[in-house]
């Protein structure tokens, strides 16, 4: 009989220091124990990356993106050796893996490499020999055998590509928080753990500032169908699973999350030309920065308003493609750093309306002013004063029952 | 033309922090601008192998030995992309390179590994482009592909196997000392540095307690012909060069030294049969203990005394293995932590005589008693009391003139 394989990814605060460590072999130990055949891909350590990070900046106020993955891959390096070596005091036989010897192939591009194959032969190798496999994450080995690391999230990237790869039965992801709440914990009191989340709506809250788990490795467990579970480490409880809608009951509403992390700028007086519009976000997409909500009101007298969001730290590189744009005019720039998002997301939406409209009005009841709106298949959202945002996100959360259980869709 | 080409290796002390790496980089983008083909091979920075090493030990008593490898090997990694960001800073271009990015091969035997061989060629490659390449000493890639570390002094290793390999026309080693001395000027302070030693007084030297460098570094540079310079990155001068004898006037005395970390052992009445000492040093080389100097009494009524000395820190090792020895009786083991070695060295010693008894008489006028005599074709060596030893060095110092400059043999 084989055994189920569970790919588990720790986190950089599961990994803080040598107790930590220990503590999180202890838990693999007993899923050994269990059964189960366990590949564990882990962060650097607490503030390792940090600590390279600074040191780079002593030396080189830009360093070279080829020497900064070669620095920065140590990190991992060290907490898969450590964790190896608590794992055989624990009497578990395990073997530490870097990206290049998991066989994790990325393309050339440093700082930001995308996985292009994994060859897990030999992970699959030690598996067979009922071995534990410690993967360093956020790394690979790119072309020219060079360490090259996958950028933000990455540690969740490899864990989940691995999973994909070894066609493991789970993918959990360890991390300080016990899973997918319907709202902030800390905003909204009576806000419940959800035992599962489509991998659509996890998109929407993951793209919408929840910091649960990054869109990237969620697009990527939806595409190879990887189930992925959202728990602590700290505790011994199951957390919220990732998985397809079929196998759960659609509910209109699955949770509601603020963005605090986002700015508006508004353009006012832009000459009302074909092709403005593009000129002005392939501006801002060429500066690197993502755009999310745009408004653009109504055309007077050959003259409109446009608005869009971003992120809050990306208001500076905003101001400096405004200024050297061509091809769009306009009469001011202003700038609103004090805005929140507050997002509704279910599944449920799909096939239901009325929520776009039992959103307003609850927000109308608050007196909050609604400055702009967006909404996808599955999501509403409206951009508000950042001060009202906990208010509303409370109110919400009370009008859609979300303390009750999932409404039935 | 073909430029020069220089290996220079950096150890811990000469790249401790970042500021070091700062004057690393700057000496040797001096190098660059004259003209000149670097390879750089660097060890961890400061106490990084130490903090890895107290780390390990609070998750194992004991880690495993390819996972010691796999944590250890990340101090050099460390250092390396630095020192290359640090290079770039100065407009130099620079590349880094793990020991497996450098072609070193070893064989399968963690934390004491061999080099098996080198394949130069991305190395090669890249000193074609004029770019410095920056090697992590002490570790190279094993048969499984995984890092294997090469034990005490191995940063020397690899940069005189790294010069061997590239036919370089200099290994460069920089330490905290400026060269090698006709003695410790902090014992002698009339020492005198060398401009010049023969590979075989070097090897000497090593084994005789001096720190400059290993002997298994220098037995490689001698095996393949690589001229060795010892010298400070403090400062921007000469030390002292290593090559062959041919190239320099055959000295009698080159230098004395002191090796106070040596012990003697003594067992007393051992039954004097044949085969007795064969049994008694197998046993204790396979406790993995170097015994040093010998001496046998003459055997007096079928029993005989034994003395040998081992290092200080192996008399543990030395009394477990006394316990269980079969086939070797004796009365009574007797250990002295306190002699020391002091010896002279010198190529000219091969063709004359002398050189032992003008020894003895000088230690005699000093009323210091010699406990045991050892010597080779170069070397002479006495063990006496370690409180004494200093004067005794100073005083052979002076009888053989070496503050004067080297004596014609």
């Amino acid at each position: 009989m084989t055994k189920p394989l569970f790919v588990q990814k720790y986190g950089g605060s599961s990994v803080a220091d040598t107790d930590c460590l220990r503590r999180v072999a202890s838990r693999v130990a007993s899923d050994v124990r269990d059964g189960r055949n366990v590949v564990v891909v882990v962060s650097a350590m607490g503030k390792t990356t940090d600590r390279l990070i600074a040191m780079a900046r002593e030396v080189h106020a830009n360093p070279n993106d080829r020497e900064y993955d070669q620095l920065l891959s140590t990190g991992e390096q060290i907490t898969i050796s450590l964790l190896s070596m608590a794992l055989h005091h624990q009497g578990i036989d395990a073997v530490s893996m870097t990206g290049a010897q998991a066989g994790i192939r990325t393309d050339a591009s440093h700082t930001k490499a995308k996985i292009i194959a994994i060859d897990p032969k030999r992970v699959q190798e030690n598996l067979d020999r009922d071995r534990v496999v410690i993967v360093a994450g956020f790394q690979g080995v790119n072309p020219d055998m060079d360490v090259a690391t996958l950028g933000r999230g990455g540690s969740d990237l490899t864990a989940v590509a691995m999973a994909a790869a070894l066609k493991a039965d789970r993918c959990q992801i360890f991390t300080d928080v016990d899973g997918v709440y319907t709202a902030d914990p800390r905003v909204v009191p009576n806000a419940r753990k959800l035992d599962v989340i489509t991998f659509d709506e996890m998109l929407e809250f993951a793209s919408m500032g929840a910091k649960v788990l990054q869109s990237r490795s969620v697009e990527f467990a939806k595409k190879f169908g990887v189930e992925l579970e959202v728990l602590t480490s700290f505790e011994t409880k199951p957390g919220t699973l990732v998985n397809e809608a079929e196998q759960m009951e659609d509910v209109l509403v699955r949770g509601v999350t603020a963005d605090k992390n986002q700015a508006k700028v508004t353009l006012r007086g832009v000459d009302d030309t074909p092709g403005v519009a593009a000129r002005l976000f392939t501006a801002v997409a060429e500066a690197g920065v993502n755009v999310d909500v745009i408004v653009q009101n109504i055309s007077l007298e050959g003259h409109t308003d446009i608005s869009f969001t971003v992120p809050r730290e990306d208001v500076d590189k905003v101001q400096i493609c405004l200024k050297k744009i061509e091809g769009v005019n306009f009469r001011e720039e202003l700038y609103d750093g004090s805005i929140a998002k507050v997002s509704l997301v279910g599944v449920g939406m799909r096939s239901h309306t009325g929520v776009a409209s039992k959103v307003f009005s609850t927000l109308a009841d608050l007196k909050v002013n609604i400055q702009m709106i967006s909404t996808s298949e599955i999501r509403v959202s409206v951009v508000i004063d950042e001060k009202l945002a906990d208010e509303a996100t409370r109110a919400l959360h009370a009008a859609f029952d979300l303390d009750q259980g999932p409404e039935p869709a």
